[in-house]
């Protein structure tokens, strides 16, 4: 199957990019992105949590998280990965969940691409929204300090625990 | 990357399928299936009318169609393409539009499958949709006579020009 990959050119009233070096070999950051049993520990900025998370790793399959509020309310979240590209490409959305099925209100598709660098991972988050009103209130909910304090987690979480 | 084939089992309360057996060879069934010149001469029943098409035959790529009333009135169509699998297996949904940029009110995914069956085919389509009244919905807009009379458009259109 031909990739998507190269397909795509961020648009800068519709996305969001999250463009970083980390120093962590993505190996690494594609373990932690990639099972459930990681993605708990890093996944949602604190004090907010991720509490449960189901993964069919392949296009087609579920990647449904729940993540709870300091108050303790849980916010269940469904969504169907578009591409798996160990290592390199993860790409899914919340505009289908498992199977394909269409949900009522999509939100997002996110595109995680890891490309070695030096003994760290370059590590780019792209998120398309259907219109400039859906990134707008992205934006507005914190995605460059929500998105980038969760690849700082992740990151002391694979110091800690995978090196 | 794995496939999601075999990981959908229709839902009867949420999606339609059409399963015939035509008797046409696969390879003329997925190549009127995607390719524009080809399309344009079948997908929509007469006396509605397909007349533009652009197609990027891959995961992330645009399936767009342009259908015409007998009024002569135009409805764009915007969809994306999931999986391709030559001969074999075709994934698109209105969910997402070229790139996977989510769109405001999905519609369905259709997977088409085909199989040989002798010297023809076993042609099953199943379109999901994301909850019962957009099933009922598409059953009242006539799915199996619309769908059904494409696929015969479809045959009469091989036979005449492809065979």
């Amino acid at each position: 199957m031909k990739s998507a990959a190269g397909l795509y050119k961020p648009d800068p009233n519709l996305d969001l990019v999250l463009d970083r070096t980390v120093d962590v070999p993505r190996e690494m950051v594609w373990a932690a992105w990639t099972q459930p049993e990681h993605i708990v520990h890093w996944f949602t900025p604190a004090p907010w949590k991720t509490i449960a998370c189901e993964i069919d790793l392949r296009a087609g399959g579920k990647f449904n998280t729940t993540m709870q509020s300091p108050e303790g309310e849980n916010y269940p979240n469904f969504g169907c990965f578009l591409e798996v590209v160990p290592n390199e490409r993860l790409v899914f959305t919340d505009a289908l969940i498992e199977g394909y099925r269409p949900t009522e209100k999509p939100f997002m598709t996110a595109i995680l691409t890891l490309e070695s660098a030096g003994a760290g991972t370059r590590y780019v988050a792209t998120v398309l929204h259907r219109d400039e009103a859906t990134r707008k209130q992205h934006e507005e909910m914190g995605f460059f300090g929500g998105w980038g304090t969760a690849l700082d987690q992740l990151v002391a979480y694979v110091k800690a625990k995978l090196m």
